[in-house]
C-alpha cells in the first residue's frame, strides 16, 4: 500500500495532532492500557519483576522541527536529553538509562556528530544517567534522534495527570512563554522539584508543560470542572516580553501559548495550607511557584470552554475539550 | 553549525558504519558503559531498583530503507515489533513493555496509519507485550517508527556475545539467507528458543543474526581465536536457493551475507556433549538448531581474517577484524 496521498483528505495532516492520537488509542485498543500505565501521561508507568514502579518516555529532535543549524550541536544533544528528563521529572521521578536511535543522512558532517555526541556524553554525566544502547539508521535527508528514557519513582509515590478535584488550586513553577528566543534548549527539568512535589501529599496530579499552558492545562481538569485563571498573576518570563515586543502578540499570550516551557503544572489539595506549603517549597528551592488558579465548577455539560477568566480578546486560546 | 556537507569528505558515510559506531563510543567514553551494560549487545542490560536484570533495545522501520509500499502496513509493523523482540531472544530475555516514536509525513494516509497500528496491536497481544507510550512527530518526508522495547532476564541468566573460548562449538537456530524476499518481515524471533538456550550452562555466548551471519559472527568471536566454518554444513533456507537462481550468487553466499536472518547464532562449550544437548533440543524444539563450525586457535596477531574454511572465490567475506 502507498502511504503516500496526493492531497489533504484522509491523511495525519487533516485530521491532526489530537485526533490522531486519539484515533491511535482506538486502533490500538487493549493493546495500549489506560494512562498512566498507557498512552496519556508524561511517563508510561509500568512494572519490571518485583520492582514497584518503573517509568518509560520517548521524544525525539528533529531537524527542522526541534533544532536547526543555529543551534550549537552539543546544545541539540543537550535538548534531546532534557526534553525526556523534564517527562521524568512530571512525575516526580528519578531517571536511569538512556537509549538513542540516531536518524543520519550519509553526508551529516562528522564534526556535528562529534560535537553532539559530546553533548550527550556532558548531559549524561551531569543527570547521572548512562547511555547504555542505540541504533543509527541512514535516510535520505532526515536528521535527527528519538530517545528513549527509563526512570523509577524516586519515593513511594508517582505523580500522574489524574487526581485533581473541583476547588484544587493550579500552580506552575518558573516563569513561562517565549521559549523560542532560547529557553527550548536552554531549560533546567525540574527533577528536583519533581521529586519534592509527588513526596507531599497535597498535591493532586502533575505534569510538564510541553506545548503551552492553555494547552497542557486540559490535560488536569476533571470532566466535571473548568479551570479558572488568574492572567495577572501567570509569571511571564523575561523572553515573553521581549518576544512580544515584535511579535504583536502580548507577553500573556505568549506565556498561554508558547510550547516548551518544560516547567511544572500541579493542582493542590483545596484543604491545603497554601501558607505553610510555599514556606517550604521557598525553604527548599529558589525557583518561583506560583498560584494561577483554580478547579471550578463546570456549569453544565454543554460548557465547552474549559478555561475562564482569560481576557475577551484570546477567545481562541480557551481551551475547547478535546476527545478524551 | 549546519550538520550538511556537499562532499564525502570528513562525513558520516566516508567513516562507515562500523568505524561510525566505533568512534560514537569514543566520543560517548565514560557516558556509555562496556557492552553488555552499554553499546555492543543485542540489548543493553541494566537495573532498576532491587530488579535483578532488565533489557532494553532500540530500533526503528523507516521508510525506503526497512519497507517500501510493497510491505502491507500491517507487516511493517509487525517487522518493528519483531526486530525488537528478536535483540530479546538473542539474551533469552522476557520481552515486557514497548514505546513508539513515529515519523510522520503530513499527506501520510489514514489508511496506513489504521492498518499499521492494527499490526501493532496484533503484535502486542500476540507476544503480550502492551505499548505503553509513544510520541507523534510531523517529518517533512521521512515516514517511520522507533520503538524501544524492555524486557527483562526469564530465569538467572543473560546471555551475552562474550563468553566464547577456543575450541566451542558454533551453532545457529533454522536456515539462512534469502531473507530479502519475504523473510526479512515475516519470520519468528526465536524468544523461547533464546530462553532455553540462556538456561543451558553448556551455551557460552549468542546474538541474533541481523546484518548476516559472516558480519555478525565475528562479535562472537574472542581475541585469540578464528572461526573454522564447516560451509556444507550452514542450514541453506529455500529462500536462499531461490534467490541465487536469478542474483548470480550461490545460496551459501546468500546465507552467509544476507542480513534480516533474525535466527540465533550460539556458541556451545567444547566440553559440552553434543548429543544429550541435541537431544533435548529436538524434544522442546521442531526448529533445526545446526553446528556449522567452531572457535580455532588464532595463529598469530598478525592474523586478520577471522572465517577460516570458506571456499576461496568468497575471499571478500572472509571477516576481516574490525576494531573492537
Amino acid at each position: 500500500m502507498n502511504p503516500f496521498l496526493q492531497t489533504r483528505a484522509d491523511t495525519a495532516a487533516e485530521l491532526g495532532e489530537t485526533l490522531l492520537i486519539e484515533a491511535i488509542r482506538q486502533w490500538l485498543g487493549d493493546a495500549s492500557p489506560p494512562a498512566p500505565h498507557g498512552i496519556g501521561d508524561d511517563c508510561a508507568v509500568f512494572t519490571l519483576g518485583n520492582q514497584s514502579q518503573a517509568l518509560v518516555t520517548t521524544d525525539p529532535v528533529l531537524w527542522g522541527r526541534h533544532f536547526d543549524q543555529t543551534i550549537a550541536p552539543g546544545d541539540v544533544a543537550k535538548k534531546l536529553f532534557k526534553r525526556n528528563l523534564s517527562d521524568i521529572a512530571a512525575m516526580g521521578g528519578r531517571p536511569r538509562v538512556a537509549v538513542v536511535s540516531l536518524l543520519l543522512p550519509p553526508f551529516t558532517s562528522l564534526e556535528w556528530l562529534r560535537d553532539f555526541h559530546l553533548g550527550l556524553r556532558d548531559a549524561s554525566r551531569h543527570y547521572h544517567v548512562p547511555l547504555v544502547g542505540g541504533d543509527v539508521s541512514q535516510t535520505d535527508g532526515l536528521l535527527g534522534a528519538c530517545m528513549t528514557l527509563i526512570g523509577e519513582a524516586a519515593g513511594d509515590r508517582i505523580l500522574t495527570r489524574q487526581g485533581a478535584s473541583r476547588g484544587d488550586h493550579i500552580f506552575v513553577t518558573g516563569r513561562l512563554g517565549g521559549s523560542r528566543l532560547r529557553h527550548h534548549y536552554d531549560f533546567e527539568p525540574r527533577l528536583a522539584e519533581g521529586q519534592w512535589l509527588a513526596a507531599r501529599a497535597e498535591i493532586t496530579a502533575g505534569m510538564d508543560i510541553s506545548d503551552g499552558l492553555a494547552k497542557d492545562l486540559i490535560s488536569l481538569i476533571p470532566r466535571d470542572c473548568v479551570a479558572e485563571l488568574h492572567p495577572e498573576a501567570i509569571p511571564l518570563s523575561e523572553d515573553a516580553v521581549e518576544a512580544a515586543a515584535t511579535s504583536g502578540r502580548s507577553a500573556l499570550h505568549h506565556a498561554l501559548c508558547d510550547g516548551e516551557d518544560h516547567e511544572l503544572l500541579i493542582t493542590v489539595k483545596k484543604e491545603a495550607h497554601l501558607d505553610e506549603f510555599l514556606l517550604r517549597w521557598n525553604q527548599t528551592f529558589a525557583l518561583p511557584l506560583t498560584r494561577i488558579g483554580f478547579l471550578s465548577e463546570r456549569a453544565s455539560d454543554d460548557e465547552t470552554l474549559l478555561l475562564r477568566g482569560l481576557p475577551s480578546d484570546m477567545s481562541e486560546i480557551h481551551g475547547y475539550e478535546h476527545l478524551r
